[in-house]
């Protein structure tokens, strides 16, 4: 697919400068641009590339300095570059509407309109999938399941039974939904599995990363909320709850009921213990241990999680604390001395 | 599913105060529960919830006193609800037996009585499988593996050649048991694969998490031991040993050729270095990084992991040294002025 | 499969020494051989288990005595070691050339030589397998994708579209390469996600461990170079580059457009900001953190990581903290005693 720079230029609402006919076959980063690609400069830290990208056009801030180059000014120019990416993605059509007849679906199913079901997927009984829903190859979807509209279900996702997903949710490759929760009832020294009845809740536009995995609720629901961006290899488990429009990088594990407010952020790697609450907009550093509940607004990192600021200072302090146990123990030794003569003096 | 109030309390072996006849149709939590569910009081904390909750009866200790509402008094309330959900949970037959015509098994496969192969399973040469034993669609298992009775294998799991499974063991979703062990040969900078011709045992009423790696031993074996209870996205790597009865909380990485004893609990994120050993009843806490062997009985937790109770005090002295940085600084100065004092008075 | 004694010693180039017809089934290590199998002694320390093994052979150094018991002496006993298991292991052919029935192949797919495509394997459009390779039961590789030839894909791997895999690569079970990379675009609350147009570009010789996920860029490419080994459960995230030979153990975590040099060793669990660069030859010990760039040849540790001499200075120095503290305020309220007699004095 190529778009005339002119075309790109209206659609993405920004003033043209330079040859309107010039083709545009695709978008690139401005270090790795190609002849044919558009770029954008959003930093003006990377200005010094405006003149080594081998773009053939560039998408400018609106007060930035024309350079000779075809470019296109807006208001926002990474908005206009995420605008440019979806006009050439948009042509990547996965796998067309229909049901391969490889696919087995369970009685009563109902798929809904213009829905695409690849080889080798597997639906349960009473399992309905909303209309202009894509189902990769491989996917395993349980009985009574509900999945919204125009969601992106990638290969290999498994859904277990009785799982609620909204609308424009992406589950990507791997990811299992609605998995038993890691409860057990501990009777001598054997671990008597508790059975885990309740369900999973995703609601509209969540994404959910690759191998991730979301464990269904003892009894009740483990509630993904609208919004919320789920990164790769993250561990949800069973009862907790994530507020609307939330951040979970990659490899980021959440004990059992633990709640979650709007719009909180946990970086990689982030573990967080059982039964406690995060308010909304609290944020958690990288590899942060969480072990209390924090405050709407907090913001913590390190182990144990402490406010970001004594964080900080404290493993700032840490590389200082060798020397410290040297200065220490010197400072003892000039007050024994002190003492000592003080002692000889009486 | 429903039961009458006087059949589950006589199933529950607990005395009944209130209307027979009450039908009800699920479990719930005391804060989730809806008419019609049952919910339990277990914790005396959650007392107040008595009078709060929407639940139709409720589970109570035998010396708690009676509110008015339908209950069930029984001596352990946690193992009544336990059983009342096991009996709703029975009701959700997951595929019936027998064999999907899309599965593929390979030749001198053995299938035992009763066992549920769902659609597109695939099934190794001399591969036998145990009596009533369900393989959810999707599942992969190689050759000359050995899968004993009664066990779950959920949807997308990998079993590859020549691993071993006991009875009553549980395989979540997209687990991979007997992938090679990560084992090179270097070679100037060249990383020569070892082949790893190993083996995975998994021993009885084993559970082992959606997306948890088991790999296989580069000669004997990988063995988990009867009883354990793996969570989800844990990696186990090659001829490493878990004793009976423990508890591998979420994302867990234990490292090649490390031994864990009988009843040993390691924290969700826990790291173990390979070769080490870890004794019976061993406890590591969440996020732990353990680099030496560990008695029987310890309890460690931190990085490096050290015992529970020095590292509790480690981690709250951190939290002062910053203070203490500059509490040192002016110490010195103020043993520097009495120094000079003193040197004057001479 | 059985070799005499005698091909054995052929084959690793080595000195026979007791029965040429001894016949050896398989290989094992020291402790767990048993008899039919041969061993090694590849360090000293374990001379002991010479006397104690079942094992009926040993490959043993050229310079080592000789005790009795049939051996092969060998400059490079490990090496000779790894030899021999490869001998015993080409014998487990997993499935053998050719297409199951129940593969489905898209259109103007080219597939090689002697490839080995197994039970209901899914290959997009346009894509190519190169000769030789052998793809597992479940695997589903999208449009527009190239695999190298003799690659071996294990069961249920996911390749995304327009990936490109090199020459002899291995992607263990449950892998996912290619999934879109984790960004958006963040308007008042929401994250609208920027669509993810790059790949993912796999050199030769590269291993990536079960379930372990490779995000394909946002532009450009995400690169794995050629000999490097990747263990399971590891996140690399979008425009990741990671050099030659490097080694990532398990429950790794790179985030985006972080770039690693050549022969690069990353410990279990450990985490890397986005937008940094790790040298050449860089070495981070397990669960460190890594926060700003390490030049070539660094050896890092710890949360944030520092230079690992000083970390383990900090680490130890960590555990006399408590007692510093107290130290500190026995040495203060000497101090105040001195001060207080100093001004009695005046």
């Amino acid at each position: 697919m190529e778009f005339r720079l002119a075309e790109l230029a209206e659609r993405l609402g920004g003033e043209l400068i330079g040859d309107p006919d010039l083709q545009i076959r695709g978008v690139a980063g401005i270090k790795e641009a190609q002849a044919g690609e558009i770029t954008f400069l959003g930093n003006p830290r990377y200005g010094e590339w405006l003149a080594k990208t081998h773009a053939s056009a560039v998408i400018l801030p609106r007060e930035h300095p024309f350079n000779g180059r075809a470019c296109i000014r807006v208001a926002e120019p990474y908005e206009a570059f995420r605008s440019a990416m979806e006009l050439f993605h948009r042509e990547r059509n996965p796998i067309p509407p229909g049901i391969h007849p490889s696919a087995v679906l369970g009685s009563a199913a109902q798929i809904g309109i213009d829905v695409a079901i690849g080889p080798h997927v597997i639906i349960g009984d009473r399992t309905q999938i909303g209309d202009h829903t894509v189902l990769f190859p491989g996917v395993v979807i349980g009985a009574d399941v509900i999945v919204g509209s125009r969601c992106l279900v990638y290969p290999n996702v498994v859904i277990r039974e009785e799982v609620e997903i909204g609308d424009r949710v992406i589950l990507h490759a791997g990811a299992v939904i609605g998995d038993d929760g890691f409860g057990f009832l501990t009777k001598g020294h054997a671990h008597e599995k508790m059975p885990q009845l309740g369900r999973v809740v995703i609601e509209d536009d969540v994404d959910i990363g690759a191998n991730t995995c979301i464990d269904r609720a003892t009894t009740g629901a483990t509630v993904i909320r609208q919004g919320t961006r789920i990164d790769n290899l993250v561990q949800v488990a069973h009862n907790v709850r994530v507020g609307r429009n939330s951040i979970l990088c990659a490899q980021v594990g959440i004990a059992g009921s633990t709640h979650l407010g709007d719009r909180v952020t946990l970086g990689g790697q982030v573990g967080i213990i059982g039964h406690i609450e995060l308010g909304d907009d609290v944020m958690v550093g990288a590899q942060g241990g969480v072990t209390k509940s924090v405050p709407a607004g907090g913001q913590v990192s390190g182990y144990p999680a402490t406010s970001h600021g004594l964080a900080k200072r404290m493993y700032a302090a840490l590389r200082q604390l060798p020397e410290l146990l040297k200065e220490v123990r010197r400072l003892k030794k000039r007050v024994a001395d002190m003492e000592e003569k003080e002692g000889d003096r009486r």
